[in-house]
């Protein structure tokens, strides 16, 4: 095999903090602030947010993506209501069951091939509106980029958040990889404004961590009337930062000068390099070419450990032998063709 | 008035980062490391952890204060259990219900005057076990140094510990100021484990916020049988760190050399110096000398507002004009002279 | 000892259903009727309580007391609000944690000598009011007539109702008895409303089991704005009777010609007959006369048990060796004077 | 149109109580009794759960069948699990969020066709064990006889059981309907048990309403370790009845001389009978023979109307035509022939 790359291509959460944004960090250390956001780091990143979505727009700062979600979705669910989302959703695969331990309510997942919803789908939840028997369509959670790395475009959230709100939900976007969907969208904050504020979402998951902090995701959100209830409920899900400055700090970094997006592009480019060095590749299977900064490759079981312990990924269809590759702000030219090489190497050995 | 001090004495949140901490932070940012807590800096805290309370014990990093209670009380609570605590405790009185929404679980609070509960009021619950009609003692949480700087003994923790245990209860220590605590009662490992592990504590929230950290605080559990569903729980209510590296690596360094005793110690010594420079003044009034980093001392009414303007603090009991003045790992012997001063000045013109 | 009476004074559910009410349950058994309130029997309970209430008053059969209460209260909280009760509060004492575990929100209980809490109670929440580490007031539930017997006046209620509506909170009456407590002002529809629908109330635990039902109980929602969601809370919480005309055919026999009212005055009526068959009797004190179906004399304690052999009953607070004797809608005039003539044989034995 | 039934065929709900059952409810008004359980109707209620069971079986009497599933679950769910269950379960459809709101718990759907589960399909969920990220699989439920109308042999119901085990999961029997399945495979004690605690089956919802009664169901927990803490949670998921005699009187009735195994192989006949009369009418399509008291068959769209409007039933699968005939315990031989000579009517028009 040949020499292993610097980094692994395990996951983006894998990566460290970006040097800006950590240096941002570092700077907030000046002497005492407030807690729990009465501090001029968080008036500066809520001010950077609105600047993204417009003034009316209330962020919040919290620690983690799974608590941004549940977050999120408290500001929205009532009782008796239920979120729906894709069978591939982070919330229904990946959290634990925390939405339904902190909400209380029924997650209802609909088939999906690559995490997207159709508002068809949509559309058919009608019949349960107003059965008591029924949990109540409330919410409808959709991943951007999703977790399989599909992206949707503008018109197909405008086109879920217009069936959704024709029926009274709510819509709610996970953008734990929002930044690689806004690069792949065009890479502008009129991209960003077009499948959000402009297509009718209620409420963002904005991803920090993934993006390139060292902690820390915001909940934006975009219906005014969520704004009331949700910084008692931030604090009631145990998602308040106490020292926020060094939260908030990170996010401005992260927002200067489009950091965001850059980095973002910048790992989606690689994810595209990566493709096209091993879709050749003798064993090496591609169902289609990546959107954002993930490949999904489909291996020889065998070759799968091997490959692993040379360089580490996680498996993902274990039944077909599927894999992800997944590149990050700070993967490298030469990590990708190291490991292009050493896929070669071991699929054509 | 004289020059305001440097800092503010309105929390032990209001410091920064220790410079030791933040370093370490910084140098955690060290290439790709799997999230979750699968890398070096978790394995080592981990093992400084287990240096402090035995080899059975299990650490759980998390994010905040209240995050790590509810923690730590998921682990131990039976369905039908009720979480007994005084009336000023922090889970009670300032989490915005997060126990009881994340627990499902009744808090029944006791009262006590300093925030210390009594080995007798336990003992008097044993009439509600086993009747159906009435939510069974299941934990008692404890907070160590309390929400009003009182310090248990460990004496006093191992009889609250054996009366819980005759009921088959078991029992939580908040300890977001356990520094504080630890270094009150002698600032030495055989201290901390005298009111813990030896007292017969089941469970820990041990603070890394309030003592020195940017974030994070550690979920300990003593009792083995806590362990296996508790890192299920940790994802279950939002509290596992992506790039956990970022919250080890400031442990390690809080925990080295006992950085995070002498810091307390030398907050707890600044609030006694601020007591004892304050406490001739006419015009205050204090109940008890302070055993912690915090005073509370009664002020007349209409000289709180302009103390406050010059140099924040946060009310504690309105009622009778007390206020509460808490010093920080870095609060300096300067900001304490310049406080006292300022006190005396208003209270003397 | 003479002979003992018929029925024992452990509580007013002890005694079976009035005949009245079992003959409409047994008349109800008529054919087919669709389940879940679709049938003749819910349309009529419906409309007599609308006759009580108002035509925009909604209210849902349920099955039991907790339930019921819980059924309310969930209509009612919004996330982060916490319940305020008396510390005597059966949803606080007596449900073991059920409004916790289906709320998900914090019971804040207020002392009080005979379960009635006093408007000034809630004047004094308002300092918790938008600060987001505190539950906030969201609910005041009162038990009407109170766990120890004591009943609200109309005005007492409206105070209450008018403190609580200032904070933006809403008010919960627990109507467990509220038979005996409108047998207590007056015996009319006029004196139910003024406690109720005309003090400010926005939403009653209507009691039918302890007032002579086999089962079920009634929420009424006064407020027309918790309605829209209450039918789907109803089923969430399991408080949907499936032969709902079961439930139904009781409550319109009970509402029938006040048979309620007189039942209840009938079991107040022979309380105070308890009572001052009672009082003069040495060894036994009371701390007031009875206002409803219960007394609470103070007894020497090794006379306790003996009695309670003799004929049953429930201790109350054993630490003064005070008990609870009630009665109930079957109890007989012969039935109290047995009871007075044991206790006055024993007590002067 | 031929003259409409008596009865329609809408649900077994909607069919009244058995004058036995009633009867014994009635008889049950007897004087006082001590309420929640503790009196001899339920004493002897236990004691015949008890006959069926075995001697460690713990019967619980609630409510409702949603209360009765939420109560079992409760007993057997641990933080962290979830409830895996088929697409069409009762729990995860028609309970409105019922269990993820009281348990906080995840369910999760697998497909099938007839609401049977595949032992496979248990076998499946092995890769979800311990990874930290993901519910953990704590409860399969089943359901028998299914929603669809289908039943599980023993060995079929041994062979989940076995799968749930090696897992380390427990299994639930949703028994809303265990009556028309003992009569379906056999009509016997034997036949009961063959499906359950021979099977083993960790708990049951035995169902009470639909085969017979005015209301009320039973949870049987047959693993003893279950027993401890599940009158507190019966009592903190308000499903604790207060006059619980007229619940165990019922069910005295029910099982005596085994009433609600005959009165569920009358209406699994007579849902044969309609079968039968019904399968050779031009338009009406059938996917399979009933196996218990409901045939779903597939009808022009058109004619469901007209023929609800004649004589009420509910439809199933709107996309298809399919509509669900149910018989009861009181369906009589005349009202199928009538029922059937109706769809013929219409159907050849």
């Amino acid at each position: 095999m040949p020499p292993a790359p610097a980094c692994s291509f395990a996951s983006d959460n894998a990566a460290g903090a970006h040097p800006a944004v950590l240096d941002a960090l570092v700077r907030a250390n000046d002497g005492h602030a407030l807690a729990y956001g009465d501090d001029r780091w968080t008036a500066e990143a809520v001010g950077r947010f609105r600047d993204l979505f417009g003034a009316t727009a209330t962020p919040l700062l919290a620690w983690n993506g799974t608590g941004a979600n549940v977050l999120a979705l408290a500001t929205m669910i009532r009782p008796a209501d239920m979120v729906v989302c894709s069978r591939w959703a982070h919330i229904a695969v990946d959290e634990t069951g925390a939405p339904e331990r902190v909400l209380g309510s029924k997650l209802h997942t609909l088939p999906s091939a690559d995490g997207k919803l159709q508002p068809e789908q949509i559309d058919e939840l009608a019949h349960l509106v107003g059965d008591v028997h029924h949990a109540q369509p409330g919410v409808v959670s959709i991943t951007q980029s999703t977790e399989l790395g599909a992206v949707y475009t503008a018109d197909e959230v405008a086109a879920i958040c217009d069936a959704a709100h024709r029926l009274g939900m709510k819509v709610h976007l996970d953008g734990a990889r929002i930044a690689n969907a806004t690069a792949a969208l065009g890479g502008t904050i009129e991209a960003l404004r077009s499948f959000t504020v402009d297509a009718g979402v209620d409420a963002i998951s904005f991803g920090g961590t993934k993006a390139g902090m060292a902690f820390g995701e915001a909940v934006i959100l975009l219906d005014p009337l969520l704004a009331a209830r949700a910084p008692f409920i931030r604090k009631q899900v145990t998602q308040l930062p106490s020292k926020m400055r060094f939260v908030a700090a990170q996010f401005v970094a992260l927002l200067d000068d489009d950091l965001w997006i850059r980095s973002a592009a910048h790992a989606n480019r690689l994810a595209a390099v990566l493709y096209d060095a091993t879709r050749d590749i003798p064993k090496i299977g591609y169902d289609s070419a990546p959107q954002v900064n993930s490949v999904f490759p489909v291996l020889p079981a065998e070759l799968i450990e091997p490959l692993q312990q040379w360089c580490f990924f996680w498996p993902w269809d274990q039944s077909r032998g599927q894999v992800r590759w997944m590149t990050a702000w700070d993967t490298t030219d030469d990590d990708v063709a190291r490991f292009a090489a050493g896929v070669r190497a071991l699929c054509t050995a």
